[in-house]
């Protein structure tokens, strides 16, 4: 993915010297200098940056975007953080237990609203596209969020609400990410929506393959524990299909009674035998398919294309 | 007030029939539409409904602004009273009693969203200038709320310290409303800036008033129980130039450690003889004199300015 490499660079140097980590007081900017140096694969960012690539203007051009979904995807992560009562964080201690609480709103209150300062640095022609972009999804990641936490306490969860859940909370951010790095940088409104819906549906793949690598990734290259969601009870897209095979209700139920040890190995077998991990195959790939065919819908030139589709099947193919 | 009425009227039916309030999930939007229907005065939202009428247009043409204003400070009302440990607001039960922390946050988090979506409404040529004025304040509040909780494990606040703290806590939020209402009803940008300038030192004066009335104010007329700054011993203006009285230092000390019932009684006569009441009675008309001038200074039609000037009184005279 060497594409990727001088938009990376770029990045971490503008994110390295963003100069309103300067600001008072200091105890308000530290939880923000330190998520950010925790680092991650940036993927959301470089991908404002291709999308202003790939329409023929200089990544640099949708830098500001690419900085804006940086801090609102951690914001989202200080916040929800919290929630999930998450001690740890890529390695390190969450920024609510590093400091407290009370700092890890607040800085995380700061931080959206310098996505914001970021995500308006446009031209005046482009930015109140730009903006309704940005708001809607910022709107609907708060609302994936308040459904995955209500998942958790609700007893009928389908598949289409876990999809829609998805969707909101994860795959969105990719779509904006695209789409505002290609208004941005001058695109289409066609190309820029289209753009947007090969982030949003290669994002819904993403997640999925999230679910199958959490129980069926390799231990050795997957750098999680294997089966957290099946330890955590998380109600993911293969135990939604498990729970509604009449046939398997019994063995499910049994499973879940299982110690922590015999419990992720018997899943595994189980999701196996009664389709659930085929099902969800299937559903990552037709995710795939719908992203695949937007991007050939954006009509981009066609290094551009070539880029996307490369970074897509990197996700597709990723291990961990 | 009566010129207040109509704009009154016109925010609270728009508040009432606001759609996103209808998004999904439910639970997301229900903490919203419950602390949008405690009320409060609407100070903020009807200034900048007064700022588009005094530049000569009606005062919807800033309603989505004076929305945005009263969203995002009720939305710095939740996240605060998370901070404060809070238990009531305006005599019900805070957001994250009621519901919790959880809801609390994320909830708030969607209203700072909302508050971007209902500013952004204007027209494109404004809008830079209008976001930026946003976002400028937005991030100056949270800083307040920082200096403010700094203030607790403080030893040494100076009264500068403090200006600058009420300022950035409270103030530039009313001088926002205003320059964003100005300039969303097409003022010049100088105007609106002499506005700006009008709000935020209005607020300093509105603020230090507060300070006052809290330990002074008619218990008939005030509403909340009198001395709470000091029982919960608030470094508030008063506080801290009595402490840099040398002479005084013994006594303060000893007022320190009287019962609760003897406290307040105590602390008003001292603050009286030290001076310290009459210092803050004179800040409080300093920075009223700067807010009247910057009034002048913006040179609104007539009607405009005698509005303002009798809303500045209302808030100079008010007792509680």
């Amino acid at each position: 993915m060497d594409f990727l490499k001088k938009h990376l660079i770029v990045l971490e140097s503008a994110l390295e010297a963003y100069p309103e980590l300067q600001r008072s007081p200091a105890n308000l900017y530290d939880p923000i200098r330190y998520i950010l140096q925790l680092g991650g694969k940036r993927l959301r960012p470089i991908l404002s940056m291709l999308a202003a690539e790939a329409v023929g203007k200089s990544g640099e051009m949708a830098l500001p975007q690419a900085l804006a979904v940086e801090l609102f995807h951690n914001f989202s992560l200080i916040h929800d953080d919290i929630m999930d009562v998450a001690p740890i964080r890529r390695g390190q201690p969450t920024v609510h237990i590093k400091w407290d609480t009370n700092a890890a709103i607040l800085s995380g209150d700061a931080m959206l609203v310098l996505a914001y300062k970021e995500v308006a640095k446009c031209t005046p022609e482009v930015l109140p596209a730009v903006l309704d972009c940005f708001s809607a999804t910022a709107l609907e990641v708060c609302e994936g969020q308040q459904f995955d936490m209500n998942f958790e306490s609700q007893l009928q969860v389908t598949e289409a609400d876990y999809i829609e859940m998805i969707r909101l909370k994860t795959s969105v951010l990719l779509g904006c990410a695209l789409k505002i790095g290609a208004l941005a940088a001058g695109a289409s409104e066609s190309t820029a929506q289209h753009l947007y819906e090969f982030g949003c549906n290669l994002g819904i793949s993403f997640q999925i393959k999230d679910d199958i690598l959490d129980l069926y990734g390799d231990p050795e290259k997957f750098g999680k524990q294997v089966g957290g969601d099946i330890l955590s009870d998380k109600k993911t897209i293969m135990m939604i299909f498990a729970q509604q095979q009449e046939a398997f209700r019994n063995a499910l139920a049994e499973a879940k009674q299982l110690n922590d040890s015999d419990k992720v190995t018997h899943f595994q077998q189980l999701f196996d035998v009664c389709g659930a991990k085929a099902h969800a195959e299937a559903q990552m790939d037709f995710y795939y398919e719908k992203a695949i065919a937007a991007l050939v819908a954006a009509a981009l030139p066609h290094e551009g294309q070539i880029n996307f589709k490369a970074f897509a099947e990197y996700l597709y193919n990723r291990e961990s």
